[in-house]
């Protein structure tokens, strides 16, 4: 069951990143692997598949909070790309970080 | 024309926040007129009226940011407020905060 | 199987705040019910159940966390509060802040 | 000599706070006294009186890093009390937090 | 109008940046000339022309935001050479930073 | 009496950084000096020898704090060095990521 958890997670993860996501949690699998699957599973089959809000809509508030708290630069191109990936226009996530510029300025 | 910046930020203000921005820019009018003119004019005239992202969008985006820097309680009941204001549901604003969870934790 | 989860979460929130955390939850159940069982959920049942470090150490680390990201004087009250249920003593916790001041400051 | 630290730092706290640090560190004492000696000696005794910067520019970029890091209400009070004192106007005040809401935004 | 704004800004930020600025907007351009706009209007258009306080006290609060953020290293790197451009020493700079460690901590 | 304060720091740094600690301070010579002083003798003289935690409990704090302001990668590398050097071990290190991704989210 844990198990099917984490497949539902893969599988939206790769909807949203494509490959970009293999690599992420490749790369964890040496050092953390818990770290992974727990990503996986709480981020990706927990929360990304809720209804309410759309991918695109999840992908614009996941761009705003990683410009909120600064210094996430790697998470941010992961994300830029995810955003693209899931029908984000290039115009809008520079929209997304002018917006975002009023809440916590231009750093 | 400073001034028509400024009353293009006033009438966003209100589509926006209804009578409760009305009730910020007052009580800032004392202590500090100038930070109330620049958060109409940047903010409302200069930010929110840029198209690409509705005004839904932006709420949701706000409270994203809002959320993530921590400690802005009071801004936050602004801007659900605001979000309610331009369509948002309470379903969403719930869900705006259940999704940056995964990025900023739940504090 | 989800049922499950949010059982085995339920034990050990009462297991580290007594009251205060059905308190927390209970105060979710209207507003925001799917919040309240995600963090039952993913809190407790996958992350606090886990082995390597005991409740007093993760208790410590949730003081220094929320220490560190400031404006989180609520739930701060309320894991010193978990923190003194798992054994952690006053001195400690004290010995917590003094020591993140070194990376957070005295704020 | 840890108590000639303790002393210097005394007066220069009471020089920048007048009775309001008092207040904070009598306030202290019961709960945690090594957390107040701390903050007398580090910042009052050890960096205050340093020279280079006199004590209206230390007070200004208190302000500044207190409204940067965000949720530290209680203490930009006491730090608007403090910056007064030494000498900084209301006017000089606001407009460090209008300087800052570039870097930091609007929240 | 608009240009107006966007000519003043250009002035001061050269007055305070050199070439450095310059190139920051520069390489904004291609990707978002609007951000680039925003900036120079309303950081050195709006706020830096400000009177009450000078560019040497503006770039040592600048200094104490970015240390107090975090995670803002090219930032940093840019306003260092701001705040020596406009008179502050490299001792002053130094200053700041052991000032702003009481309030940020030393990370 | 100063310098002592400086010999008691530097030891408690080599005994937990080892040569890295070295590294820093002898880095900070030529450009700050005086911060180099100060963290050792603050952080590593004034509150690494105290009692009530260990140094285990310590670094464990340490990397919490530092995970929780983010952008501190290098102090994080530092560190998790000398959380391994006191004893601390790699499944726990990664155990107190784990641990502060429930507060500070995955970022």
């Amino acid at each position: 069951m844990e198990k099917s958890r984490y497949k539902i997670g893969l599988e939206k993860l790769s909807e949203v990143d494509g490959n970009a996501g293999d690599q992420v949690i490749e790369s964890l699998k040496d050092v953390a692997p818990d770290l992974g699957r727990l990503i996986i599973e709480f981020t990706f089959a927990d929360i990304y598949t809720r209804s309410v809000l759309d991918l695109k809509e999840r992908e614009r508030m996941t761009l705003s909070c990683l410009a909120s708290i600064g210094g996430a630069e790697n998470q941010l191109r992961v994300h830029i790309n995810g955003a693209l990936n899931v029908g984000v226009t290039a115009k809008e996530i520079v929209e997304v970080f002018i917006h975002c510029a009023v809440y916590v300025g231009f750093p």
